[in-house]
């Protein structure tokens, strides 16, 4: 049987609740199989950006990279963000690593060909050094990613979070039983907003369709199951959207992404 | 014999002209042994500070680093100064990889004790992991580290880039034959800053306390020197100060510092 490598995806809902994100990474520390952390940061880039006075444009909910945003994500993403993680993973005895797709050329991108809207400096994935992460891994180091690229032409990009991690996943799970969770506030993707118990326990390709065409499923969880449906399909073992007990816990109530075609 | 390590550190005078840099990272990357890159960068992080509105207090120098600094220098350093280089690198054939001192706990400091002065979150330097940054460098890494460091208890801190670089050669000289190279706009230390040519070919001990006493090296070039003196009597095979030609050419004149007692 594969070897299991656990990848957690955290966002800027828990990366900016203290007490929420001490939760996790303590949970997180605890993983005694190979993982792999990818931080987002989203909400810390926008109230930076305020800050140093850098319009935030977004379509779709994406952001639109400019120069100055670039300079504002490089810092927040790859500077604050994730070297508070790696200290406070440090500290857990959690031996964190923070990487962007530029350090040892980790994650290989190229610039986003502008279409009906220029992305600016938005990098999609070519490709995932995976001889070199798993190298990391076998040093008993634990990567821990933040949302910026490279084009190893010399530009920075960024990347949008939940991507890297479904591609390190799917690029991993050649070799790997490869496990996916999306860390939310939330128990799981939630049929009721209102309800935080009414936890949709399993989403495949036809259950998306509906619940997409119903409006129960909108913003920016779209993208995400999208994602994740391509990733399971693609060969990953298992993609899951819940709270921090699904780092301890896989008993509990949260959602799991499973492909018809698997 | 030994084998070679070269690390060369760069500072502001060097990061903040484009063409200088250009030259310095072509060089560097031309360096066929071992190589480690230290990036300093306080007139950066002294402009964003700036930017952000929060104020920048020094002593003899050296910066105070509050809780607020930390963040602005983390950003600074961890974040845009080292991916850039780190992405500029990956473009040149050079297979960086970016790091703190808290990634992969690279290097452990303690917070300054308190005495006359407050230093705030400044880190003095207790451990080098030699052992992973050997690691780094058997798989064709270059690490490149910049200023910032952590105590091992989720604290993140600010230690000077000099001494970074001085530590790191004095410790992997138990096993390699360091050279250790400041890059500086001037081709050496000058003995009149007024004539670009007038480099102080050698420093050591009884020299430098002369050119103190005439007032001929002053400011930061003080510790510097000092560091330096220190570092070559704890087994750093040859340390120097001169301009980029010094990375591709050991045949120039630049300045070296040797210690008596070796």
């Amino acid at each position: 049987m594969k070897e299991k490598l656990i990848i957690i995806k955290i966002g800027s809902h828990i990366l900016d609740d203290a007490s929420l994100m001490e939760e996790c990474l303590d949970n997180f520390s605890k993983i005694k199989e190979k993982k792999i952390l990818i931080l987002g940061g989203g909400d810390y880039a926008t109230r930076l950006s305020d800050k140093m006075e850098v319009s935030v444009q977004k379509v779709e909910g994406r952001r639109i990279t400019t120069k100055e945003t670039l300079e504002v994500v490089t810092m927040a993403y790859a500077g604050k963000i994730n070297k508070s993680i790696v200290t406070a993973l440090q500290a857990l005895g959690c031996n964190g690593i923070g990487l962007t797709g530029a350090d040892g050329n980790c994650i290989q991108c190229h610039k986003r060909e502008v279409t009906e809207v220029d992305y600016g400096f938005a990098g999609d994935i070519d490709n995932i050094n995976t001889e070199l992460i798993e190298s990391f891994l076998n040093l008993n180091l634990t990567p821990v990613f933040c949302a910026i690229t490279h084009d190893q032409k010399g530009q920075l990009l960024n990347t949008n979070a939940d991507t890297i991690a479904s591609e390190i996943a799917t690029a991993f799970s050649k070799h790997y039983r490869v496990e996916l969770k999306y860390l939310s506030k939330q128990k799981g993707v939630l049929k009721d907003m209102d309800d935080k118990d009414s936890v949709i326990l399993n989403i495949n390709e036809q259950k998306f369709k509906k619940l997409k065409e119903e409006n129960t499923i909108t913003g920016g969880m779209l993208p995400k199951i999208e994602t994740a449906l391509k990733s399971v399909l693609n060969g990953v073992y298992k993609i899951s959207i819940g709270d921090s007990s699904i780092l301890s816990d896989s008993k509990g109530s949260y959602t799991t992404i499973k492909s018809i075609g698997k």
